[in-house]
């Protein structure tokens, strides 16, 4: 049996998740793949702080280059988009294969790095960077291979899901949840790359890539977070029938693929819309498959690793079999390769305004709809008058361009019987 | 880019699908894979037949052996475990890979196909076999590799969820919804392999066989059907906040693992709960990646043709890579074992007496349970006198084995308050 030399960079939470994995399961993993994983070195800064796995004399190194030296797989775990990016070239560079759970960085420099791999003939996989111990890029890549995919829908960010889920659960506001979730760890000091969707929208770089075989980039992936959300917009959507969910959609049509990230209005008896917590899931539609959806943890120590684990056996296995870049990491095939601008694309909306209790209210919000061609599925006004004299008015509509809403909304923005800043929610039916 | 020849026999619904998936997708399998698909043969006694996919002329023949000949792959899906084993075994003989959707016959006869695989240095493929077009045989083989796993659990017959969700949601009847399901083309004019549970058990035996590297085979899959599901145990259970699903259920521990397949109530917040009508799911926990969840259409022409054509591509690549059984069909690695007989099968259970509206009745009833060491977690009556004086009782107990519940129902079935069978179910609180 072929023994591998795994060397891994960066001893922190997912570190210590992969070395646990190798150190725990190797014997398991070697009856199934007939490869045998060996932990050569693990190198950090700092290797003195007690990781809660039990490492090997000799195999901790505060010397990066070293690790990458002696492995046969170099696992970069660093994160970050500076010293992470320089660690996996140097691995390319040295003919070494290299896993990563690095999202930030593929999204933004993934077709540097792959264009690297593929000059040098190494792989490089990253299973891991999204929707962590779920095997979705291999879905993506193998085993929905045959489908031209028309949508993927993601919850793909455990902290965000985490907090939408003990708001609607507890009818708790966000700021409350959100300080709450960053004392039980759950969120980050700075939340920001989480909250305002950005770790999302890395995911969702990735995830259109592989399905339409063009490395976008972040750059086309319209974001919104979850920040601005009102508790009162989660009462209205169970009202309504539905979920606030932060999704990352991504579609294709007539040649032209859309991404975005933003709190969505999603039905209550859907699958999707009944993925809790820290949890992720993804949809996948294909032509020939029809729906699938992929659920499990999303982050974590050892879900995370299950997921760098994987990919190392993987790699591992190429290198037994003399199959190295057997799959690519990224094959461009451009399928889709056009990307629709946020302005022609079309959703239902959600819509929230405070107005003035007086009469001709609704006539005069619904004309503006109307002028719009924008067409109403619902409308509710509560009898709830506020101290200052205003309702609360909510309406879904049917479809409509992100171009036509824009505009309506800001004819409503000036209206004077409208008394705040209209909220705007996306639906999807799925 | 590598040309490769697919010869399907067996020119049914699904060799209609993958003959489909070829032909329309090709381009952009090639474009992912780097390889051309090329349908060389469709070999059917009836090739006359209009199956709705229009074939190149000369591709289709009534000479199963001419196609194996003219094939790269050679592609089962004729289904039955006779004549499909002996195409599959004279393809092998003739060194060529081979792809089928055949449950049965590997769950019967996997060893004997896979020594000679083995012995051919050819892959066999079958993704299609379990859960159509959901890839969670290379979830389990590959995705979730550096998992001892735990628990697998699975909705994977689309027939008996159908029939069931209809059952639950109209308040219709087994044999009501079941003649209309055969109406529908969503059973057989035979239903027995589905409702009777083989075909659950099919699949039952080759996950269990990936998960813990022995073919177990058949054999030691305790099955029971749907048949016998009274409208009035789904009505209890929802009373009770579960629902009632045919479940596979994989379980290991302390060396030994247990795989049976019954009408399951599970508790109706969880996501499998929750999937509904003909669609598949199956729940795998490991544990490093804790609980993950695989769904999507477990039957139909293009789901199943979907996974068939995956593996069509797997094997391609492979012949394109020269890494033949890079991956093998199924690695015998015994990580678990034993199989735990029934009898010392572990489960909480679902009890439901038709008895005497007197005195004592409880007490004489509970009595016997407590004498077995069985504890009670809940017990429902209600004041519904039948026309001859009985009342419904229905008791959730706590886990027992199923040595100690036979043995308290032995007792109960022969009590003269006891006017009829008792039922018997097992409840997963997953």
């Amino acid at each position: 049996m072929k023994e591998v030399k795994v060397g891994i960079i960066g001893f922190g939470t997912v570190g210590a998740g992969v070395a646990a994995n190798i150190l725990g399961n190797s014997d398991v993993i070697a009856k199934r793949a007939n490869v045998k994983l060996v932990l050569s070195r693990i190198a950090d800064l700092d290797i003195t702080t007690d990781r809660g796995v039990k490492i090997p004399e000799g195999v901790l190194t505060t010397d990066a280059a070293e690790a990458i030296r002696e492995a046969d797989i170099v696992v970069e775990l660093v994160g970050g988009t500076t010293v992470a990016k320089k660690f996996i070239l140097d691995a390319i560079q040295a003919g070494k294969p290299v896993v990563t759970a690095n999202k930030a960085l593929l999204a933004l420099h993934g077709e540097e790095i792959f264009a690297a791999a593929e000059k040098a003939g190494v792989d490089v996989y990253y299973e891991a960077s999204v929707a962590g111990g779920i095997p979705i890029i291999k879905a993506l890549r193998e085993g929905l291979v045959s489908n031209r995919i028309s949508r993927i829908y993601g919850i793909m960010n455990g902290t965000c899901n985490y907090i939408l889920t003990r708001m609607e659960n507890e009818g708790a506001d966000f700021t409350t949840v959100l300080a709450d979730a960053q004392k039980l760890g759950y969120a980050e000091a700075n939340p920001s790359l989480d909250i305002d969707g950005f770790d999302t929208a890395h995911k969702t770089a990735i995830l259109a890539a592989l399905a339409y075989g063009r490395w976008f980039g972040l750059e086309p992936v319209h974001v919104e977070g979850i920040r601005d959300l009102e508790l009162a917009d989660l009462r209205y959507a169970d009202e309504l029938g539905y979920r606030i969910k932060l999704l990352a959609i991504i579609k294709s049509a007539d040649g032209k693929v859309q991404m975005r990230v933003h709190p969505t209005l999603i039905p209550k008896n859907v699958l999707l819309a009944n993925i809790s917590d820290v949890f992720n899931g993804v949809m996948v539609e294909g032509d020939m498959v029809g729906q699938t959806l992929f659920y499990g943890r999303g982050a974590g120590r050892n879900a995370t690793a299950s997921a760098v684990t994987a990919d190392i056996t993987d790699v591992a296995v190429n290198l037994a079999a003399g199959s190295v870049r057997r799959i690519p990491a990224f094959r461009p095939g451009e399928q889709f390769s056009e990307v629709l601008s946020m302005d022609e694309v079309s959703s239902r909306y959600y819509l929230r305004l405070q107005v003035k209790d007086c009469p001709g209210v609704i006539a005069s919000i619904t004309q503006i709809l109307a002028d719009k061609g924008i067409s109403i599925s619902s409308l509710i006004q509560h009898e709830r008058r506020e101290a200052d004299g205003t309702v609360p008015l909510v309406i879904l509509t049917h479809v409509a361009t992100e171009r036509d809403i824009r505009s309506a909304l800001a004819e409503l923005g000036v209206l004077a019987i409208n008394q705040a800043p209209v909220k705007l929610m996306r639906i999807e039916d799925i």
